[in-house]
């Protein structure tokens, strides 16, 4: 299996955990049927569709290609029919966002290598690949973005990009391994960080 | 009449009456003068630049002519000035927004065939050019965006994209015909739905 | 010092003006640490790059130098060291503020005539460099863009425009000359509308 088939496959697990997610924040919201569609729809590709207005690289990758936008659809219909199980398997589900944020996070990253970005703009893509996503979701239920809140997220994130660089660019280190190192970073940080309820310290307002 | 001559007067149709409900929104939240005036040009440009956005085509239409801004400043003005009349005319307005929404749906559709993208991507560009001014119109106001909540909004759009596909593709239909085709499937479809008080079920939260 | 340097300077100094009102925002929302570095530099950099994307200028021009990124980052650590001295500067912050603000005012209005745009875009351009980052920054915290509401803000901006486009133009008057009293008409007005509390009327609602 190629370098290129294990990113495709991970880009649609990411894309359908994510929309998973949209799909259960928005019935929080009680919107309509086809509002939790959308909404779990932009969840799953807006992250990416910034990433690529900032790279220039627009129409973005699901005008040609069916299966992501339908892989969206179909985790968004799951959830619309299972949302009981689902919160059932909260903890799942947690799993799975951190597996969504992690291979974001590594893809975006990846994709400004390629692209020969210098060491800022592969943080800022990584990042906002992997919580982009999440801040339109949070912007357009009417909230503040839960990645910019309490809880280890953005930060999980980073920390991912930032061990995903240099193992890029080690000439010993295959492309994959790499990617699996930033992954496994992100979700690791951001699991240990739910299990124990840590978070950042919260700054005192006036 | 050309077809671009009957695209064009359409736009601009759309733009003011778009413009008219971003201004009557704003006013609802007590912004001042200018805010009111940002918003209802956000509203009416939002979902073609959003469109163009995705499509690559910057700089958008608005910066080389005049008279799209201008369109929107002044239907903007007259929601200031006639505010009182305009609330008593709430069914025409609803009328012509459904009026927007099925003209800017079809030119979305429209724009997105004449660059020879494929389905999905016509069905995205099509709803977001419909949707999109909308959505950023309540966002900015700080409210969950009503074309997600219960009434049926972006399905009626999404379902005069759907009629608009067939029938721009069938050899014997011109291409005004779909357009009017499309354009009014999606104002029957509004206007019925508010009419009968029709909305998609809302989904039950936690 | 030739124009341009003054003008990457005056750029600087913007963006970290605008860095430390994110961060003093971003605080009274209670975000955790990392959130207000990410919500000071959506705003220090969110005009810019929403002028940018606009004007069909991506890749942004913070990926390719860190000063940017780097500037906006060390303003939101003052910010965040420092909240309580400079909540007492609070004068020197609206001051501040103003300056950023008819900087980016002037910086997008130059940029857009340097492109040989016409009129209605520069001044579009040159009010969302001057208020996007703010409109970003609101958003994300859940607020209806201040630039939108009661004070003279954004009406501000478009003064410094309709200002710096004559002089810009007129045959005598160099365009270092020309930015200095846009940016000037732009700090005036906004500090004797925060002076005098003047506001534009706002608008009744129904």
């Amino acid at each position: 299996m190629s370098l290129d088939t294990v990113i495709y496959a991970l880009d649609l697990a990411g894309i359908a955990v994510f929309a998973i997610t949209g799909a259960l924040a928005a019935m929080e919201k009680k919107l309509d049927i086809f509002g939790v569609l959308v909404l779990a729809t932009i969840t799953a590709l807006g992250g990416g569709t910034i990433r690529d207005i900032l790279m220039d690289k627009m129409p973005p990758f699901y005008f040609e290609r069916w299966e992501y936008l339908v892989t969206a659809l179909c985790a968004a219909l799951l959830a619309l029919f299972m949302q009981r199980a689902l919160l059932r398997l909260w903890k799942p589900i947690i799993l799975f966002d951190a597996l969504g944020l992690g291979l974001f996070t590594v893809i975006g990253a990846e994709k400004a290598l390629q692209s020969g970005y210098p060491f800022p703009a592969v943080l800022i893509l990584a990042m906002l690949t992997g919580i982009g996503g999440g801040m339109l979701r949070d912007v357009l239920r009417g909230e503040i973005p839960f990645v910019l809140k309490k809880e280890i997220y953005a930060s999980a994130s980073l920390a991912g990009a930032l061990a995903f660089y240099p193992a890029w660019n080690a000439p010993r280190i295959p492309e994959s391994a790499a990617m699996l190192l930033g992954a496994g970073v992100t979700v690791f940080v951001r699991l240990i960080s739910v299990k124990y309820k840590l978070g950042l310290p919260a700054v005192r307002g006036e």
